[in-house]
Formats: C-alpha cells, sequence, structure tokens
C-alpha cells in the first residue's frame, strides 16, 4: 500500500471540500460570482481555500519529492499532521481569524521538514 | 508515447494561456497592476484563471499519481476530458458567469475519478 | 546528486519566502486577515507571492516531467533560471509594478522550455 499516494489524495479532497465551502458561502451570504468579497463570513471560507491552495503548492511536491528517499509510511506520516492542521486551521480561522496561528504552524511546519527531507536526500543520492 | 504527461504539459500550456487572457484583459479595460479588479469583463477573465489554478493544483498529482496505477492511454483520456472541459467553462463564464456550472463540472469529475483511481491503485498495490 | 529535487525545493522554499514577506507586509502596513488589500506596498507583496504561486503551478510539474527524458543537470539549469528570474520579479516589482517584465520573462521562459522538453520527451519515448 502506497500511504504517501493516498495521504496525497486525501490532502486534494480536503482542498476541494474547502472549495465546496466556499460555493455554500456563496449562497448563503449573497455574493455572486465573479465578486470574491462582501461579507465577513465568506470572506474567511474564501481565505481558508485560498491559503489551503498556498500551501498545498508547496506541500504535494514536497511529499511526492521526500517518498523518493525515505521510507513510505513515515513520510506519510508527516503528511497525515498537515491534513489535521488544515482541519484545525479552517475551524479557528472560521471562529476568529485571529486565532488560525496553531493550525497554520502544523500544516507549514511539516512541509518544512518535507522540503528539508527532499534536500537532504537529493543531496545524498 | 507518455499520453499521460502530453496531457499534463497541455493542461498547463491551457492555463498559462487564460494567464495571457488576463494580461489582455488589464490593457483592454485599463487594469493597471497591482490591481485585480474593475471591469466586469477584467473579472471574469482574471476568475476564469484562478479557477483554473485551483482546479490545475488538484488536477495534476491526481492524473500523475494515477498514472501510476492504471493504463497511461485510459488515464490520458480522462484528462483530455478535464482540458476540454476547462475550454467550455471559459467560454460560458465569459458569456455570461451564470452559465460556468457545465463545464466547471466536466473538470472537476476527471479529477474526482482521477482521485479515486488513486487512491484504489494505492491501496491495492 | 538529484539536482533536479533540489531546484524543485529551492523554488518551493522561495516561494514561502515571498510569502512570509506577505504576512510582514500585513503587520508593517496594517492590513488584518481576511483583507486582501488596503495599501499599496502590501498589495505590491501579495500580488508577488500570488503570481509566484500561479508560475510555480505550471514549473514544478514541467521541471519533474522534463527531468524523466532529459539529463538531470540540464533540467536543473534551467529551473535554475526560474529561481533567479523570481527574486529579479520581486525586487523590480517593489521598486515599480511597470517594470516586472524582465523578470516576469525570466521565468515564464524557462517554464515554456520545460514544457516542450516534456511534449518532445513524451511523443519520442
Amino acid at each position: 500500500m502506497n500511504y504517501v499516494h493516498i495521504v496525497a489524495a486525501l490532502a486534494i479532497l480536503q482542498y476541494f471540500y474547502f472549495g465546496i465551502m466556499v460555493g455554500r458561502a456563496r449562497g448563503k451570504y449573497g455574493v455572486v460570482a465573479p465578486a470574491t468579497s462582501g461579507h465577513e463570513m465568506f470572506d474567511r471560507a474564501f481565505r481558508i481555500q485560498m491559503n489551503t491552495l498556498e500551501q498545498l503548492v508547496g506541500f504535494l511536491p514536497a511529499l511526492l519529492i521526500a517518498s523518493a528517499y525515505w521510507p513510505n509510511a513515515y513520510v506519510a506520516i508527516i503528511g497525515a499532521v498537515y491534513i489535521v492542521g488544515r482541519f484545525m486551521y479552517q475551524k479557528t480561522y472560521l471562529a476568529d481569524p485571529k486565532k488560525r496561528g496553531p493550525g497554520f504552524g502544523l500544516t507549514i511546519l511539516p512541509t518544512f521538514i518535507l522540503l528539508l527531507a527532499s534536500i537532504v536526500g537529493a543531496v545524498l543520492n
């Protein structure tokens, strides 16, 4: 079983889930496309999706490159922390944007570890 | 011939093409950087590019991971549907944002199929 | 040593660095989340990060796919030009958005070369 590929697919599904939440917020708060702002709660849902997009672009390649050098299960566990951190980020951001710090940290930290693991692996091999 | 890699490269080129259309809309409708809003038609071009970015981030890894488990040509055909759907999305969004649904569906559906194929492949292998 | 993987990781780190600069600009110019606009210099930092995100989404897959067909060191050198071009883009955009052209060109050109190399490689193999 390729745990890393499963984590990668789940992280993408989580990201699309945040996108669906933006679509719902559009209807709920009356923010009609192409507008991407107009109501505080819509803005929060939109920023959660955008920030996840910003993180995912770095996380996924780091996850896949690291898995070329290190044991699949270990890399997958680090990737799973990212997914948990993102759900924490979503929950806290919706409650109060000022409390988004810890969830943000729990998604950026795994990515940095994976990037470091990628560089070390690529240099040693 | 690696059809999946060709589809991946064409999807990226399509995305850059939408980006070039945003640049043209900047000039045509007088929206000067760093502004990302200011004219309805510019906003539409910008949203087409941004939505394609949002989709591409999930589509490309799903395409490449799925191709690790399933026949190259089959995965490439599903990927080609995404590209056609995106062009449909662009055309309908420019005409009327409310009509963007079918084109959007034709890009999100292939991605979900590829994600499912990735998970099934990763679990079985 | 896998030079392409090192370049990929460095390009992601550069992108996160631009993200950190956006966070700093939030504090410096008093633009509180979820707002993504409000001060000219914040807007520039935000657009640098966003444009790098837009580019990275095409650059990274092109880099990795091209490296499946062409010598690792050559592909890495083309990728390194992208990183240098991005730093030039950042510097000129902060000084004057109208001068961002050359840095932008030096990041989009390597990506197009890598896309072309990917397609040629995928067709010939």
